[in-house]
């Protein structure tokens, strides 16, 4: 495959989502990822059972990629990984701190077998600082990071944020830091290791509600339901119409008054009370009310057509299975629809990081444990003529 | 700097979250960020004012950047932008689709005035599909996608996720991007433009919603609260105790029996009704009501030092306060407190992105608007050097 990737083996250590959805990107852009499960398969892979649905992580993470099964805490096990050190460019793994040490694949040992082996690791943590060898997932994260304190109502109690955001948002930021070290390997010869914590690369989204909470607004609830997270936008809102909800937001003057003429609110476009972007965000349950009596009438389709027609940025409040059939998502390719030879019918995304000149695929699908050993004879074969 | 981005110059025309975020870590990493802000400032810059806390994004973002101001309607302003693509390595902008090339800078122009640079942009939806042309925001991209449907509690109306996950995911999407084919032009010669859309990015991280959502519990209703977005890890939630609220979750026997046995509740370890995730999935209320009584006498720091110390995952529910002056985050070097020139003391991120052998710092803070304008000097010599 023609992907900008190409040329690049990986021993991929990994579980869960982190690590692999890494890994995921690496492989759709063109990289050989050799996934190394242990006995028994992965945590995903073992997650399922019949109609649950556990199956459809696992699909939509770990396609174009191969897979091999070995129990590195047999010698046999750790002979095989370390061929495959030794013929790779990256080695990634989401273990706790530690784990690889105790496997007998410490950082030094690591840079023996392979100088120019780049060394990924991604954890709740990190691999120092005092909460280094806390447990760590999604859920836990969410919460020591404040993520939940600013999800939900205000007058709610704290609610995590629905998708796993905090495995995936570090596992894009790992895939972010392996090709980093990739390409400063390509141009100094340097290969740095690089590690990412889950708990430090949510921070950054924070933006917006650590204004707020730094501002003279700090009396305010942390949790603004669905109005801006620093309270700087108006209006800015999710708004019940006759068919649900519609989210809707007017980001600056121009949009305002774009959005005051669709509805017919013409006193409105001029109106000083509601003038600047200050002045609404001062008045911001008024704007509120009066832009929900507004869009009460409406279908939520026809404010989202109506309203990005006139360039006002609307959406309505869709069910995942109106975003798994998206119409834009799969005529751009970002969806396919395969029949998955372990799973059936399955709807895979392809990567979001989009390449000119080459097409979306998924590669191929996700294989059963161990499918790929053959793989292993090939690896050791280059180890020992490298040696 | 010695980073691993060092020697890459980027014209960065983006502006509010998602560009401005992937060319923070692309400054980070040691690369030289030439932001061109329009006459005024960029979208975050305008959005302050005096006490608001609205200046903690822009702060948060701009670190180690470049400024300078250009009007890129006039004919001077895209001559210095002419220049600046001829002697860069990346240009990024997050405008509208079909906006750079109304200025006069289309895919086939920038091709022409430097065949080795690196095209980067991310909108909403994309350069291509139906919603091409719409408008977005983080709040109507989570709308879109379904974030908000599963988010919140199942009695409850849609929530968005507190922080702009979708700017900043997109955000780390593009700098993966960006990297990934700097990479394969300093391996094989050919500058890919990519892109990325915020709406196609958030994808993947609906990974155990869509399973719950494809699986035999589809008659659930799609917001699950705090408990697992897939219902298939069980307990998993947020308990209420003395102080507070605190996230505890067993992701396999061994946690849930580390579980029962730190909470004195040696009958539960080898009950059989809940001796596999299978069997406390199946009884996930009445598992979650049993810890929600063992957790409602502790405080949340007891839950969180004790349980981890026997391996549990555990977390308290944390104020943004506490979350900005957090012990771990301090020591590690991911946040810095800065008096800040413009802002006055601040608490600033370093990347999430942690490179062995160099030092977490911001490297500058933010400037004013155009305060690095003499640079444009420089740019226009090496241009006309180059000719």
């Amino acid at each position: 495959m023609d992907g900008p990737l190409s040329g690049i083996r990986v021993v991929d250590l990994t579980q869960i989502y982190n690590g692999p959805y890494a890994t995921f990107l690496m492989a759709m852009a063109g990289a050989e990822i050799i996934k190394v499960e242990p006995p028994g398969g992965e945590h995903t892979r073992r997650r399922q059972r019949d109609g649950g649905g556990a199956h459809i992580p696992h699909a939509m993470l770990n396609s174009g990629k191969v897979f091999v099964e070995l129990d590195l805490k047999t010698e046999a096990g750790k002979a095989e990984l370390t061929a495959l050190i030794e013929t790779s460019d990256v080695l990634v793994e989401n273990f706790r701190p530690g784990v690889l040490t105790r496997l007998g694949f410490s950082r030094e040992r690591l840079a023996e077998l392979n100088p120019k082996l780049v060394y990924a690791a991604s954890s709740g943590f990190g691999t120092t600082g005092p909460y280094r060898d806390y447990p760590a997932m999604d859920l836990a994260v969410q919460a020591l990071s404040g993520v939940m304190s600013i999800t939900g109502f205000p007058d709610n109690p704290p609610v995590k944020a629905g998708p796993a955001i905090c495995d995936f948002n570090a596992g894009v930021h790992l895939y972010g830091a392996i090709v980093t070290a990739l390409l400063e390997r390509e141009r100094t010869g340097r290969a740095r290791a690089v590690e990412v914590s889950m708990f430090e690369a949510i921070y950054p989204a924070l933006a917006s509600n650590l204004g707020l909470m730094s501002g003279t607004n700090k009396d305010r609830p942390p949790r603004t339901g669905n109005q801006h997270g620093g309270l700087s936008i108006s209006p800015y809102n999710v708004y019940a119409c006759r068919d649900g909800w519609c989210a809707i937001l007017a980001n600056n003057e121009h949009q305002w008054r774009a959005l005051a003429r669709f509805f017919g609110q013409d006193w409105a476009i001029d109106e000083p009370r509601y003038a600047s972007m200050y002045d609404r965000v001062a008045r911001i349950d008024e704007v509120d009310a009066l832009v929900a009596g507004w869009a009460a009438g409406f279908t939520k389709d026809e404010l989202f057509r109506g309203l990005v027609a006139v360039g006002v940025p609307a959406a309505p409040v869709r069910e995942l299975s109106e975003v798994m059939t998206d119409p834009h998502l799969h005529a751009r390719g970002a969806l396919v629809d395969i029949d998955h030879p372990i799973y059936g019918p399955v709807t895979l995304p392809t990567s979001p990081m989009v390449y000119e000149g080459m097409d979306r695929t998924i590669r191929w699908p996700s294989r059963k444990l161990g499918e790929d050993q053959a793989v292993l004879d090939q690896v050791r074969a280059a180890a020992a003529e490298a040696e």
